[in-house]
């Protein structure tokens, strides 16, 4: 199809499909001649995977664009290739704006302990560790008392979910087709276990404290 | 304390400080005399706040502002105080961007299904439910398939996290300190649930795809 078809089909607008061609989100489509391009179903698959990282995940452009650039390199291995695209998920928590994560900090090495306790094995420097350190360290110095056993309830009511998650994503298939789904995986079911626990917050509230918000 | 002081106990620069105070973000101090106010511990409460919502919930400031007034404003009765502080929270899903949900659409339909088997009572207008059938809706236009059943799983795991956050708000205190603790407890919270998950994540993977990210 053209490109005006693209869009009308993806309900993207001509102008955003552009924007994606000139960033490299979106490949270029078959040249037919100048000024006349040819695109297919991958380009309209890759779309609804950008659509779905921006709008659904409020991913920004620069993550987007790291998790496609993982998706198309051929050459990377699938376990460090799961890895690029793990860590660009959350890549606005390793800008650069906060200190690197001090061992000897009474937190870092609470979330030590509870990652030792639920016995993952997880690399040093993930980027999930220094945003559980942070969420944790913000806590206490609003004067919250939070312990290593107040975390385990929540590092287990994920630890199945996420094994499940692994474990739905398909053996055999295209690395794109894998990563795809790991990524899609992680960025949808983050949003639905957010507002389901945001619906759940109204829904307990209502409960205790009198009428549900309005 | 002078605003000098204050930023160097929080740690907030003076330029960031007048502009929080230019917003209505951070209460004036006390005059003293002209050019001189004296900022006390609500002043450093505040701060820490501001950087907890800003920093670790990655919330915009227009939401930030939206919360602090909710907090501030005392004719507001605590229920719905709670509701528009919890709405004031998801404000990027209820931005017009989107068209309003259709009732007859069948993953609003599916979305209304798993709330009554969870058995919650949440508004209809909630805004989890919109994000809620948002990523679910994005999910099948992927070419996933989720069903009612599937989501269940996510509920239940929330669930119970929710109804501990909600009967750990205090009984007693102030109004400001009832909202900040349901804002805090869900911003902080919500951080240190997708960050463990990454972190499951990243273990699950390793034991299926081999190495672990590096």
């Amino acid at each position: 199809m053209r490109i005006s078809e693209l869009s009308a089909v993806s309900g993207v607008p001509l102008p955003t499909l552009k924007f994606y061609l000139r960033e490299g989100l979106l490949a270029p489509g078959d040249a037919r001649a100048v000024n006349l391009a040819e695109y297919g179903d991958d380009h309209l698959r890759r779309l609804r995977l950008i659509r779905a990282l921006t709008d659904v995940g409020h991913l920004r452009l620069r993550d987007v664009r790291a998790v496609v650039a993982a998706i198309d390199d051929e050459q990377m291995p699938l376990h460090e290739l799961l890895g690029v695209a793990q860590y660009a998920l959350v890549s606005d928590d390793v800008d650069g704006s906060h200190p690197a994560a001090d061992a000897s900090d009474p937190t870092t090495a609470d979330v030590d302990r509870l990652l030792a306790k639920l016995r993952w094995d997880v690399n040093p420097a993930a980027p999930g560790r220094r945003s559980l350190t942070k969420a944790v360290a913000a806590l206490r110095e609003l004067g919250w008392e939070v312990s290593v056993d107040d975390l385990i309830g929540y590092g287990l009511a994920v630890d199945h979910l996420a094994a499940e998650e692994v474990a739905s994503v398909p053996e055999r298939g295209s690395r794109s087709l894998i990563v795809e789904h790991m990524v899609v995986g992680t960025v949808m079911f983050e949003a639905i276990l957010v507002a389901l626990r945001r619906l759940a917050h109204e829904h307990h509230s209502a409960h205790r404290f009198g009428k549900r918000p309005t």
